[in-house]
């Protein structure tokens, strides 16, 4: 490992431009976002084009000193953890660009634009990025792309890997790899953008990219319902998936005790009635429909659900704060950790069919290693995305960490799961990676490191990266 | 180059079976397909299993004998065309499992099922592989993956890539890399499938595959429209895709002559009579829609698109002889070959902010090599995907080739468009993609190719490979 030596330094001010490289006690006018060593390294660069993110890359690269990309600092794996001695490469700079082609339903974007920016966009032109998660605010688009972002919308629109039709990419050797194409249909040899797509910027770092935009739906209506079990949700999720009345927009899910403490510390008392239902689990629906906002519409479906047995009950939201209460429930996953803290994190797939019996099936693993541990389990239905936290509200939680990982990796493969979902591997989750991924899998995986970034610069200890 | 002995031939019988491999005249029992030349190498082998295959893999790579992969044999870019001393490795036996998780919304199936039999198995549980193409019939799911097939549907459901969830892959070296998963969001390292899909057996031969499926719409609402010119059919698209009314199932266009010459050539004298209107182009709508099948919401919608001015007329299909006959004129491009043959055939993708304006200038520049071609342009509206048949009708137009192909992929990359859109590379597009791809990029995809074929024995003179 090397170090930035005063001689690299003043090459970087000189490739970056001074006013946008910090080092020492400058780096603290940054928030250092979700982990406290994101700014461990004590140097920030933000360059303001992609050539002087290139011209940056390719400085580190000559003198072997390590590159850690940045984007909005919000992930959860720990991708943007840094150590002294390594270049904090941020893409805050990189967002002058939002353009919407309305008619071609596109976006061309740099990387450092926030979700909400590009959102707000594209809805002046009654568009829609497609895909949209909790932290819109802060996570961009480079960052989303990087570790494949998925969120609310995945069951309909994909992931972040579904919306990018283009990408450019500064490499470390200084070269800037650009495809950026404006069409579906491309087959132009292997799709090597692909690999760049959830490398939780290990190989490059993207520094603008084309997105595929959807038509904004306007009006919506949205309800909280309470389902006697996993499969009687997945059921309810059907329904509204083949309904010719209403568009399902979302479809989050709750079991029990996450919706229940989440609605006690938030205080939402009406809603923390409704949860005495005697249901395993509790699913925010929304739709667009035809009319106002397909309330009407809903309802009609939920009365069939109803009849049907898929549902115990269900309150639709009357106004806007209804419905934000409802969605707070959910998105206020904080709510969870403030009252049982020590909290230990996964973020799973579960093929839909086997959602219910996995919960259970969990649940019944976790008490086997401790009696005192708690499944705080959420997610979103459509796609089999569960977050789970799990704790005894004592420190103590954190040593049983590898007991409770297998625990919750149990027979996930078999069933075509998988053990890391949306958030990433990043630092967090090294070990799971090489427990849980083909060793053949592993080897081409490295092979391809090596190709894109010979020198091993690029966010080492992230991933696959030494 | 080395060539099959008596000692090679009789290990891959042993691996294989006697029964699935054929050699000399025996080949003569199999359709050769779209080329005349796919079964030139005289010697075809159909393992049973992805483990047999794998094995006689292993058997060509230790000997250097090359391997041409064949799925339903229709590709349209001569990526099966295969010489003597080659092994074909076909896929006609991997077929016996189609099996849909109806719950999870997701198809487990093996490479040699043809995509018509995995329509009609996800059917009977109400739901589609939401992707459709006029070669149903023939195309199978390897080769659908292995060109990254798109299709009719590709606008709102995307390409292969988007519908493939997990992959399993012979390599040449002999191993099984297996990545079934069933689920959208799995973020596990870089996604090594992704380099198969597309890859037109250059890297390996896909041999199971898990894909997503969409609900089956049910009843549809097809007219025939009467558009002034592209811009006009965009914006009628745009307005079909925003309706609160109906769902937009396809969005087909065919330029005037293309339509004229096909009615014609298929006898369809009423739709030939219609085609007199003062149209640039005309285009096929299908949509799904409340009720019966939507008729009276489209005919609404037609009647608010006449009143913008996007359309001038617009025939709706009363009885399903009236749509199949409105297919027939997009579907039947034979039509074209026959009336006029000798043609050059070209597949890019336009974006639809553009598509108007590029066909008016391609024929001006087409006009400007020989005022005898013709320009025949249809496609797919949604997605910018035009399958353009340029010809004099007279056999020196294939001398005009390399200026007409200049012509058809001027300008394209600098609007985000593709020389190369849904059919692949192969052997007919190798000079365009060294002409139309980055050398930097070529160089990565090499360095893939010798990292997953180091002896080149995959399907050599396609694409990439040598």
């Amino acid at each position: 490992v090397s170090h930035i030596d005063d001689k690299l330094w003043s090459d970087i001010i000189a490739a970056a431009g001074a006013d946008v490289a910090w080092h020492g006690d400058a780096v603290d006018r940054f928030d250092p976002g979700f982990h406290d060593r994101n700014l461990a390294a004590r140097c920030v660069v933000a360059p303001r084009t992609a050539k002087a993110m290139a011209a940056v890359m390719r400085l580190c690269n000559d003198s072997r000193v390590s590159i850690v990309p940045h984007g909005g600092r919000t992930g959860l794996a720990g991708g943007a953890v840094s150590k002294p001695g390594q270049v904090v490469l941020s893409t805050e700079n990189l967002a002058s660009m939002v353009s919407i082609h309305a008619r071609a339903r596109i976006a061309q974007v740099d990387a450092g634009v926030r979700l909400s920016a590009l959102q707000a966009a594209a809805s002046k032109q009654g568009l829609s990025p497609g895909i949209d998660l909790a932290a819109r605010d802060s996570a961009t688009i480079g960052g989303m792309i990087s570790t494949n972002a998925g969120g609310n919308e995945a069951f309909r629109n994909g992931v972040m890997r579904h919306r990018v039709l283009g990408l450019e990419v500064a490499m470390p050797n200084g070269e800037i790899l650009r495809d950026l194409k404006h069409v579906t249909k491309a087959n132009e040899g292997y799709d090597i953008k692909q690999l760049f797509i959830g490398a939780e910027g290990t190989l490059g770092i993207v520094t603008r990219a084309v997105l595929k935009l959807e038509p904004l739906a306007s009006g919506h209506a949205t309800a909280l319902v309470a389902c006697p079990d996993g499969q009687s949700a997945v059921s309810l999720f059907s329904r509204l998936q083949n309904s010719a009345d209403v568009t399902l927009a979302a479809a989050e899910m709750m079991w029990r005790n996450y919706a229940q403490t989440s609605a006690e510390a938030c205080g939402l008392r009406s809603l923390r009635a409704f949860m005495e239902a005697p249901a395993e689990l509790f699913v925010i629906v929304e739709c667009h429909g035809p009319g106002e906002g397909g309330e009407e519409a809903l309802e009609g479906e939920l009365a069939s659900a109803a009849e049907a047995g898929e549902i115990h009950d269900a309150v639709v939201a009357r106004s806007e704060r209804e419905r934000s209460e409802i969605w707070r429930v959910r998105e206020d996953s904080w709510s969870i950790d403030r009252t049982y803290p020590h909290g230990l994190w996964f973020d799973v797939s579960v093929p839909l069919d086997r959602i219910g019996d996995y919960v259970r099936d969990l649940r019944a693993r976790v008490a086997a290693v401790d009696g005192d541990l708690m499944v705080f389990a959420m997610g979103h239905l459509g796609d089999g995305n569960l977050h789970l936290t799990i704790t005894s509200g004592q420190p103590e939680a954190r040593q049983q960490y590898d007991r409770v990982a297998a625990a919750v990796y149990h027979g996930l493969a078999d069933i075509g799961g998988s053990f890391s979902a949306e958030h990433g591997i990043g630092t967090e989750k090294r070990a799971a990676f090489k427990t849980h991924v083909a060793p053949e899998m592993r080897a081409f995986m490295s092979a391809i490191k090596q190709t894109f970034d010979p020198h091993g610069i690029m966010n080492p200890g992230k991933l696959l990266s030494e």
